[in-house]
């Protein structure tokens, strides 16, 4: 493939940064790749693993003559670092992030955008329960969304440039409101987090079974709630605090479903839960049948470290 | 490996059935094997896999003989089979069962067992969303936990002779209370099933976001819960009518915790939020180190079809 990008700035070097290092490797899509994270030893990792070509000591160094710039740190500094950057990008460059919401990150990064750069907010939907640049690796949007919240005003040519940079690091894309995309999310990511981290809290509280017995016996569904719990915890924090509106609605409807489901098991009303188990067998299939899970061995998990 | 049992006598015949008479043959621990299931069509399809070496119409003929009796049907018939079976026992003969709940089985089976006959209940820990005859692998017990639940008047070497039919199969064998079991497992296993079921049906009904986008963005977290709700929907009906109790206490702790969790979010209380979700990463831990799941790709799922 052609090289889409002359020099890439990545501001934040974990995981999703270090992967989109590679995967920018893998295809040849950037000329240079330069870095910048808050520690030097992750930039210091990042240069040694060759995912950057230059480490900077600051953000506003890394920015310097980029014709891509992205934001892949949590979405609570967001506003600091787009505020630090934004008088040294240059004319013409396309500015992204990664974050896991979006109408936080544009409220964010917007308002310390010159005239004349382009602000495209993405998403990749891939990611692991490990952080830091070591997490990374050149699969890890293969097959996956990543989706672009562009403005009414976007400059056509840049979003088309910007497609192509995901789709070549293996991505699909798609476009979609960023109000839409924060709702969405709420559902299929955000909340079953939440949901997955309390349930792994109430097993840690529990100390008429001790940790050892729930350690022991995970393999029977709790294991995979651990799995989601162990995401990285500032990450998350700002997720929930930046996306508090999708997720306060989401988890008010999980409540009234989770209660009428006890009510069934406490008035022993074996219709009503076979009926709604039967139900979300069929999500289940679907998801399998879009290619996004299946049923082989494993595939589901394939590549993730 | 020596034979352990003459005769094996399997009631029900779907997933743990038949990876039972896999693991069986693979080791050599059955002189022969007969099984009985509801429709023909399952009988046949057992025969025809090689299962088991007769198919029987009724459990109580498939008993005759047998000097190891497996009930492996859901645990609401268990009540009308042991019944049925309970008179055409051989002496001697140990029976034991695979249900998800213990408590409830031993009232079920244990009223219609003859003297001289060995009850030891009992629960592999292993499963997958798969269902029938056709789902069995040998490996499913593969370095995973059977919890038997004996009495205090249980016959040592009944007791032993089904723990080495277990291990023999692959499985790590350990001993606990019937109350105490359904506790754990109430933890581990049977509230996470309830509330990713819970997830997907909010999920399902959320008309804004359509079916399909909660299908393509599943790879964001919401897959691990479809996979856990794609559950046989009688297995878990059963489940949650017969462990009411400790189901119900958990869930409690539960919606307790996610109020807490819910109010910080509405507070904005970022620190409450990093510290819940730092203390959970340690279980994650805990469970790879304790072999129960693995962070190298995949592993933790292996084998499962
Ligand atoms: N992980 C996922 O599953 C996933 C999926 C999709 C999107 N995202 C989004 O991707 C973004 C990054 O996530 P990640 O998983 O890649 O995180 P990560 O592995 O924890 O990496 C975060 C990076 O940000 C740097 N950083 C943090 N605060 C900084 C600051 N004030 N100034 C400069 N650098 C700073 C960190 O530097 P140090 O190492 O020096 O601390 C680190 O290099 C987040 O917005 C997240 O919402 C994550
Ligand atoms: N699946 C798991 O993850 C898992 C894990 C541990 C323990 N368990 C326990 O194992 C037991 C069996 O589960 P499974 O997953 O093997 O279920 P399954 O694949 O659905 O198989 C159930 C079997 O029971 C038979 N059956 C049902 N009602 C019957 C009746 N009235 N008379 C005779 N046979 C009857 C079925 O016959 P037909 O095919 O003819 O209907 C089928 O062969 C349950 O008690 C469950 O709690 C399951």
């Amino acid at each position: 493939m052609p090289v889409l990008y002359d020099k890439v700035a990545l501001i934040g070097l974990g995981l999703i940064a270090s992967s989109m290092a590679l995967a920018m490797r893998r295809a040849g899509l950037a000329g240079s790749i330069v870095g910048h994270a808050r520690s030097a030893d992750t930039r210091a990792v990042a240069l040694e693993l060759g995912l950057i070509d230059a480490a900077c000591a600051t953000a506003a160094e890394c920015v310097a003559d980029a014709d891509l710039v992205v934001f892949c740190v949590p979405v609570g500094v967001m506003d600091a670092l787009a505020a630090e950057v934004g008088p040294h990008l240059a004319p013409g460059a396309c500015v992204t992030d990664v974050g896991s919401v979006k109408q936080a990150v544009i409220a964010a990064i917007g308002p310390h955008m010159p005239a004349g750069v382009h602000f495209i907010p993405g998403h990749p939907l891939a990611g692991t329960e490990h952080s830091g640049p070591r997490a990374g690796f050149a699969e890890l949007f293969d097959k996956r969304w990543c989706i672009l919240t562009p403005m009414e005003d976007t400059d056509p040519a840049a979003l088309t440039r910007l497609q192509d940079l995901w789709k070549g690091m293996g991505a699909y894309v798609d476009q979609m409101d960023p109000a839409h995309h924060d709702l969405v999310l709420a559902v299929t990511s955000h909340t079953p987090h939440l949901i997955a981290y309390t349930m792994v809290g109430v097993a840690d509280d529990l100390r008429r079974v001790t940790d050892s017995e729930v350690i022991k016996y995970s393999a029977a569904g709790f294991r995979d709630f651990t799995r989601i719990a162990a995401s990285d915890p500032t990450m998350w924090r700002d997720v929930f605090l930046t996306n508090k509106d999708a997720t306060l609605e989401i988890l008010g409807r999980f409540t009234e479903e989770l209660f009428a489901l006890q009510r069934a098991i406490r008035r022993g009303d074996g219709d009503h839960l076979h009926e709604y188990f039967t139900r979300t067998r069929a999500i289940r299939r679907s998801i399998i049948e879009a290619g996004q899970d299946t049923d082989a061995p494993d595939f589901g998990r394939a590549k993730v470290k």
